[in-house]
């Protein structure tokens, strides 16, 4: 296995996190940065989804990725064999990122180059709702394996969520999952969010997902 | 669906988690009452699990379970309408259960008749490892659809938990996960770790976890 740069990032001081995530929403869109935080639980597919999409649009866009984790560094060595700029950064334990450890993991990666950068948050569907890391979008990938209802449980990462991945349709066969009540479920929560049914394995649904995300990452900039 | 009852767990002021944690062990042993604490990510099987171990050792222990959930009862609805004692906790918002919530939930079900009482925290890796909830033991469930990487992820977890549930194991066919990587990852971290492969759905595999279950209950009253 390779060797990836490996980031321990240093607890936050500052008290106005909402602010400072404008603050460095602001300083990206200035660089001609679009920053993307994907959310999920462990194992839903994050790093896999991240490399795929990745893959399908490198002929477009520069992009790289942040990879946050309590622990271990095998996700940021995955995307960086793939081909891609790779940061990994441990949070010390902590279960999320704020904007000001988002911007020591920007600042380690190097953003000058790229059009697209996307972190992957620790795998948690709680606490990584709860904070303003400074992405442009948040998305959040629900796995099928996981269950229809895990909309009505976390709620919160539904609602800031602009885009919701359904991965692992390929395993539909095995699961009972309701594609129309998670639907119902997510936008009864969040009536504008976007809803990709994807398998980042087998591609499919993969290019709608990519069409949308390619379009904001150039309204953005 | 039916109702259950909904208790709003109140923030803990104690500062000494850990003694607190201690004292409610003691106090749940003097009573005769075995506690156990199940931890997995969002989607791993937890309350179908546990309605299934309950049922098999339905004849040998009077059981029941704290639902502890960020929203949402559906879990208590489904363990009651299995036929056992079940209460929702909210945690408000917070990512696990101290020791001091944990009583406040015990508490709410009434523990005086059961041996045994099942804590389904919140669907989380990270944080509900770190908080002594005063169980007897600690179980962790993983599933097969989410990688046999997570004890590089979230050590803590399956360092401190006494068995770990590999669940979904029926649905391995579909899944590129391996048991005896995901075996040595565990025993890297805890070497007397008891590791279950079952199926909570099909059943397979559940007679052993029951049984060492079971045989901890009987040691620990």
């Amino acid at each position: 296995m390779g060797e990836v740069k490996v980031l321990d990032l240093k607890k936050t001081i500052l008290q106005d996190n909402d602010a400072d995530a404008d603050k460095l929403r602001e300083e990206l869109a200035k660089e001609g940065t679009f920053y993307v935080n994907v959310m999920s639980s462990p194992g839903s597919g994050k790093t896999t989804t991240i490399k795929k999409t990745l893959e399908m649009l490198s002929e477009k866009l520069r992009a790289g990725v942040v990879e946050a984790d309590i622990d271990s560094d095998v996700d940021a060595i995955t995307i960086q064999e793939a081909g891609f700029p790779a940061i990994q950064a441990h949070t010390g334990g902590m279960c999320h990122l704020d904007a000001d450890m988002s911007r020591q993991a920007l600042r380690a990666l190097g953003t000058e180059n790229l059009d697209l950068v996307i972190l992957e948050n620790v795998g948690n569907l709680v606490c990584p709702a709860e904070f303003d890391t400074g992405a442009h979008r948040n998305v959040v990938i629900l796995s099928v394996p996981e269950g229809d209802d895990k909309p009505l449980k976390y709620p919160l990462v539904f609602e800031t969520s602009q885009a919701v991945l359904i991965n692992k349709i390929d395993a539909a066969p095995v699961f009972d999952f309701d594609m129309e009540q998670v639907a119902k479920y997510i936008l009864d929560r969040n009536p504008n969010a976007k809803i990709f049914p994807v398998s980042a394995v087998t591609g499919e649904g993969m290019d709608a997902w990519c069409e949308w995300l390619y379009a904001e990452v150039k309204a953005g900039r």
